[in-house]
């Protein structure tokens, strides 16, 4: 058979009249980035931002599902009937979990929302979707997002044609200064900034959180520029033990924060559950006003109609089961990834502590570590990474839209073993020697400026 | 305390400076039909296109999660870890049940498709949005679509700002004439026409199915055009037992076709899950082509990331328990509604048969039928007939985009059991009373041309 890939019939449509994000490199890198995985699968992998599997339980799974019905049954006094039909018909647009996912903030962040205010969706990924449908009107509409960037952000922003405009990150996690100089700049070319997009706690890749007085500054900037803050908040139950500090829209006083929350890493990612928290009011005109979460409701009816009652039921059972708290759900993962974490960052510093040409930020918490180096980290060095050293990370590079953090790499510590973490930096320092920048332990120390590690 | 909906705080957001969807009726549609549902919770209802309750059962759901988790293990090899993995952790974007889909396929449709062309989705609407999306790369590109129109299609249509153009269904299903006048009328104006939306079998609102002459003449004309045909199938295993014709696709020899696929009504809505087989190649300049699913499954990850594997284990383990067969799975439920179209059908003849003022189709399978009634059928006069008298019924009009179907409703008979039937036809003998096109029977004949009804 030939392969059609290469010969065969001609093409039914071409790429040139299909939409543009389809040749943008944002919706490559998630693919590109998955194969790579698939294509090297017995590769030690710092390169997926999905959580451990220690915690993952079939069992959980059912366990999660009667709990939920049973509360239908008990808390909410439905009958059978209307128990199957919760669970298995059509149901709600904007969530049947909502309610609960309102106690779960309260109980953990302190956070008082209006549950109708909440619109649950597949993931966080719709959850963006659906905020930046809404936001993008015509071509002058830009949202903003500190950079390095999760590229799920990027990537859905292309498919509504919206702009993203970079705002440095400096060393708080997001520099005001340039914030505000990007606004200004944008209104002076005609664009409308509406929003702008960062995790405030252990970002995606930089690992960087705000300070409290940050977040109070960005606040009173977003109120001073009127824009909204976009808060993506995945990974704030893995912190350090000191405790967290609040949310963004935990501190909203002005309705200024639209709030995205994920399952995914606090509960379970197959269950696909997010949402979103939006109780800014929108105008229609002769003084009526609704809630934005109802319009985020009306485009997602048109998306994925409602997220999977069962799915919902999952996450519900497993908030119930923990009394609301997601930090004491994640009591155990936290642990896993505390180790990691500084794990990884011991291992980093044994092997790489005298090579000045090698450094890395040291995060308090998170999933991610980027590791700055003096070569060119890209996809073409990621492939040989896998082949060659059976070692897979993630180029910083697709974090930058493809224009910046060309010497950088990112290392996630979610989801490996002990073990596999000290194997997977004893792959690290190969690539690291092959390319020059650590010698060999010949018992001379062949690279100036660098230890030499044992391999 | 004050209505926030009259009075409070300004509003934060202007709908006028929102998404243009957000204005469109296609988008207040769905919505508004809803919360007239669940407005009225007594009301009989012949409204909502859901599936029949008679089959659901919870302990079915982790029935067909435990069958599925079999199937991993036994006919897959996976390990326990792996099972865990594959029901909890993220997964391939494109899906993990395409496969059994495809073998799904091949039993009830003797379509022989590559699993690696179906994206399996959440539930069809996601598909439709995924096709359009890609399909829509500037103002010019437009969609046709067979009217009166599923309303989830324009909604789809609307996200992306793609120009629907309707074709006339006449009494085949589809005006074939009408269709090439569309497709050169709209490229006269400068419009490209990609691609005609249809439902072949028992078309949502219409109940109008093609025939086997038509489908081949459809295709026929597809290839001549240069279009793609977009055949959505929610309700072809809902025939009167005479058997199913072909679909579009398993007659396509060209790959015309994208197919889309929904559980929702031959499983359970609750999963949310559908699919879509996009088996065209695209060109990407220099000779390489890519498979359309490829493309699609990008723009995927930008809204899902992927489709809960709990919600597609749910569905793989009733594909399995029912060898593959949907025909096999839908016998009862596809009983239940031919026992209710029928019942429906005679009801409205014992009302309304002496009636020449009010006449309606008869669908040979499906959930809907089209009455054509002699005064205005509108979101008002709904409310009323909810309010005053207990029912409720689809006004076609949302179906037209808003222009057209102002004197029809649709009767959905898919979640009504035989009293509630029979109650549901009495209680809209009442409204038609009230609109002075019956007369209530006191003995003499009160509205010329029309039988009276005992009340």
């Amino acid at each position: 058979m030939p392969d059609d890939r290469l010969a065969g019939p001609p093409a039914d449509l071409e790429l040139a009249e299909l939409h543009t994000s389809l040749e943008d490199p944002a919706l490559a890198s998630m693919t590109f980035l998955n194969e790579v995985t698939g294509r090297y699968p017995k590769a030690l992998s710092f390169a997926p931002g999905r959580p451990t599997e220690e915690g993952f339980d079939v069992e959980a799974v059912h366990r999660y599902l009667r709990r939920f019905c049973d509360h239908l049954a008990t808390d909410r006094g439905q009958s059978p009937e209307q128990v199957r039909r919760t669970l298995c018909q059509y149901g709600r647009t904007s969530g049947i979990v909502h309610e609960l996912i309102a106690r779960q903030l309260e109980v953990d962040e302190g956070l008082r929302t209006d549950p109708e205010s909440i619109v649950v969706t597949v993931g966080c990924q719709e959850a963006m979707y659906l905020v930046l449908r809404a936001l993008r009107r015509d071509e002058r509409d830009a949202v903003l997002a500190v950079s390095p960037t999760y590229v799920g952000l990027t990537g859905a922003a292309r498919l509504v044609d919206m702009t993203v405009l970079p705002v440095a990150s400096g060393s708080t996690g997001i520099d005001l200064r340039d914030l505000a100089a990007q606004v200004r700049g944008a209104r002076e070319r005609g664009l409308r900034p509406r929003a702008c997009y960062l995790v405030p706690d252990f970002a995606n890749p930089s690992g960087l959180s705000l300070d409290l007085g940050t977040r109070r500054e960005l606040l009173a900037l977003a109120e001073r520029e009127d824009i909204l803050l976009l808060e993506d908040n995945p990974y704030g139950m893995f912190h350090d033990g000191s405790g967290r500090l609040p949310t963004l829209k935990a501190l909203d006083t002005r309705r200024r924060v639209i709030h995205f929350g994920s399952f995914a890493k606090t509960v379970l990612p197959g269950a696909r559950v997010g949402y979103v928290v939006a109780d800014q009011r929108v105008g229609h005109g002769q003084g009526r006003v609704q809630g934005f979460a109802e319009q985020l409701s009306k485009i997602k009816s048109m998306v994925t109609v409602n997220t999977s009652p069962i799915s919902q039921a999952v996450v519900g059972g497993a908030l119930l089961e923990n009394d609301f708290s997601l930090e004491r759900a994640t009591a155990r993962s936290r642990l896993v990834y505390r180790r990691n974490l500084a794990h990884v960052l011991r291992g980093l510093e044994t092997r790489f502590g005298a090579c000045g040409s090698v450094s890395w930020n040291t995060p308090s918490g998170g999933f991610f570590i980027v590791v700055d180096v003096p070569f060119t980290v890209d996809d073409e060095l990621l492939e040989r990474s896998g082949r060659s050293f059976g070692v897979l990370w993630t180029p910083v590079s697709h974090f930058y839209d493809g224009k910046g953090g060309r010497n950088q790499m990112r290392l996630s510590c979610s989801s490996l073993d002990s073990a596999q973490v000290e194997e997977g930096l004893n792959r690290l320092a190969k690539l690291f020697v092959d390319k020059g920048v650590l010698g060999v332990d010949t018992g001379t120390d062949s690279t100036p400026g660098c230890s030499s590690v044992s391999m």
